[in-house]
C-alpha cells in the first residue's frame, strides 16, 4: 500500500461522508453512501488513486467501507469517532433546478477536525471541500509541497466567515463555485466582471471555475475565458453529487497527466463534466460505482464534437 | 439596383419595423427604429444587401428611411399605408433577463398582408420573422425556388395557431426559438428531447436552433448537435433586438457564403451571435449602425478561443 500511496501524484480529498435521503421526481434513496469526499473519491478513480480525510459515526457500515476498498480509495484517513454518520435529506422540484434540504443532522462532522497523516502530508495535489475556511486553512498548513491546490465553498461560508475563507483563497491554486456564490462572493452580477474580482482575490496566476448547472462551466486564467457548455443529457435523475464528481474527476485527471497548464486544465474540465454527467443519471452513487474509464473516453470525443468550430 | 438585387445570395426577410419605446436599467429610448426586419436587416448588412419586406404607417420618419437606404437595405417592399406605424413599449427588469410589455399597439402591422415584388420572389434566401403562420406561409408560397428558408415564431402562435404553425414548419429548412417555445412546442422540457420531437416536425434535414438566452445556444440537425455559449460579454444596456440581430447575422453569412452544410451553419451561428453582441451593448439599433466587419472578425477569433478544446 505504501508504494501506491508514494507516487508523485497522489490526490488528497478532505470533505464529508454521509449518508443521504434523497428523492427527486425520478427516483428516491435512503441512507446512501453520499458526502462530499465520497462522490469526490468515487470519480477521481477513473485516473489516480485518490486519498479520502474524513470522519464517520459508529454506524457506517462494512458495506460502504468495502465500496471504498473495491475501488482503490485510499480510507487510512477516515475517522470513525463516537456517534452517528453526518446525515442529510433533501427533495428536488420537477424540473431538478432547485432542491430543498429536509434535514441536515451533522452529527460525528461537527467535531471532525482533520489531521493528516506523515503520508498525506506528502500530498501533491489536493481539493479543500466545503468544510469550514478556518479547517481549510489547517489542513493547508499541514500540506508539506503541493503542487496544486483547489478549493470548493458556498454562500454559507461567504455569508459567515468572508475574512477566513478570503485568507484561504490567498493559498490556493483553483476555486471552484456555482454563480450565485460567484455573485454573492464578488457582489457583481455578472460572471465576467465577478470573475476578474475574485481573481484578484486569489494569489497570482490562479484559476477559477465558475460552474452554471446544466449551462456548463467558465474557467478563468489571467486574461484567457474558457466556455465549457453542459454535456447533453436527456434523462437527469438526481443531481446530488454533480459539483463533487466535477472536482473529482477534474483533479483525477490534473493529477494523473501532472500538467497544470490553461491548456490542460480545459481537458481536466472536460473529463470533469463527463464524470458528472454519468453520476446524475442514476441515483446516489450508483453510476459513479458503475462507469470504466472507456465510457469516459467515449463521451469526451462526443464533447469536442459538440463545440467544435472547425477551421 | 436591379444588378445588385439579382445576385443569387439575395436576402430576404419579412417581418415588422416599428418605433420601440424602450426602458432598462441602463437606458432609454423613445420611438426609436425597431422591429424585427429593422433589427435582421442591419445585421445582415454586415455580409450582404438583404431587402425587407415590411409595414409602416403615415407617421415614419424619413430620418428612418434614409437609415436602411445609407446601410443599402433594399427597402422597395416597405409597404407606407394609412394610419401610424406599429408601436411596442417594454421594460427591462434590473437583471435583463426579463421584460415587462408596457404597450403593444399593432396600428398598420394589424393589416399587414404581403405581397412579393416579381424581384422578391425569386429570392433564394428568405427569412421569415415572426408573424402569423398563415402570412408566413402566404409569403413562402410567392417565392419561386428558395435554397434556404428560415422561420421565426412565439408562444402566442404556438398556443393560438398550432395547426397552421406545423404546416409552415413543414416548408422550412430552418426554425430559431428560444428554450421556453421549444418546450412548449415539444411539450418537452428537456431540450434535447425537445428538440428531436421538433425536427419530427419539419421537413427532412432541417435544422433547429434553441436559443438559450445569455447562455447561447444549441444547433440540432440529424443526430448532431451544436452549442455555442453566449459571447463574454460584462455590459449588456438593452437587449431588444437581440434574437432578431442573431436571425440578420446568421442568414446573412449563410447568403453569403452560399453554402448550407451543417459546418458552415456552425460559422453563421457565431456570425450571429457576434453581431448580436454587438446589438446589446447599445440601446436600440444604435450599435447595429456603428460596427464594421473588422470589428465582427475580431471578436469571431475570440468566440473560436473562448471554446477551443485543442488537440
Amino acid at each position: 500500500v505504501k508504494n501506491i500511496l508514494s507516487n508523485s501524484n497522489r490526490l488528497l480529498i478532505i470533505g464529508s461522508v454521509a449518508y443521504d435521503s434523497i428523492k427527486t421526481p425520478f427516483g428516491h434513496a435512503k441512507n446512501a453512501l453520499g458526502g462530499s469526499a465520497s462522490y469526490f473519491s468515487l470519480a477521481a478513480r477513473q485516473f489516480v488513486r485518490p486519498s479520502i480525510v474524513a470522519v464517520v459515526g459508529e454506524d457506517f457500515k462494512p458495506r460502504d467501507l468495502k465500496t471504498f476498498q473495491k475501488f482503490k480509495v485510499d480510507i487510512s484517513g477516515l475517522q470513525k469517532t463516537k456517534g452517528k454518520t453526518f446525515r442529510w435529506g433533501g427533495e428536488y422540484s420537477f424540473d431538478l433546478n432547485s432542491r430543498t434540504t429536509i434535514f441536515t443532522e451533522l452529527n460525528v462532522f461537527e467535531g471532525f477536525y482533520p489531521l493528516l497523516s506523515d503520508s498525506h502530508q506528502n500530498s501533491k495535489y489536493v481539493f479543500l471541500g466545503n468544510i469550514h475556511p478556518k479547517l481549510q486553512k489547517s489542513v493547508l498548513s499541514q500540506i508539506r509541497q503541493a503542487k496544486f491546490v483547489g478549493l470548493d465553498t458556498m454562500n454559507y461560508w461567504i455569508e459567515r466567515t468572508l475574512p477566513e475563507l478570503k485568507a484561504v483563497l490567498k493559498l490556493v491554486n483553483l476555486l471552484v463555485i456555482n454563480d450565485s456564490e460567484a455573485r454573492e462572493l464578488s457582489k457583481e452580477h455578472n460572471l465576467y466582471k465577478a470573475a476578474k474580482k475574485i481573481l484578484v482575490m486569489m494569489k497570482l496566476n490562479s484559476f477559477l471555475i465558475i460552474k452554471r448547472g446544466e449551462h456548463g462551466l467558465l474557467m478563468f486564467h489571467q486574461n484567457s475565458i474558457f466556455n465549457l457548455p453542459g454535456y447533453p443529457l436527456e434523462d437527469v435523475v438526481d443531481p446530488t453529487g454533480a459539483g463533487d464528481s466535477f472536482a473529482g474527476g477534474f483533479m483525477g485527471y490534473l493529477a494523473k497527466s501532472g500538467n497544470i497548464t490553461f491548456e490542460n486544465l480545459k481537458r481536466a474540465c472536460v473529463y470533469g463534466s463527463v464524470t458528472a454527467s454519468f453520476c446524475v443519471e442514476k441515483m446516489a452513487t450508483i453510476q459513479l460505482q458503475k462507469i470504466s474509464l472507456i465510457g469516459i473516453k467515449e463521451r469526451y470525443i462526443k464533447f469536442k464534437a459538440l463545440t467544435n468550430l472547425g477551421a
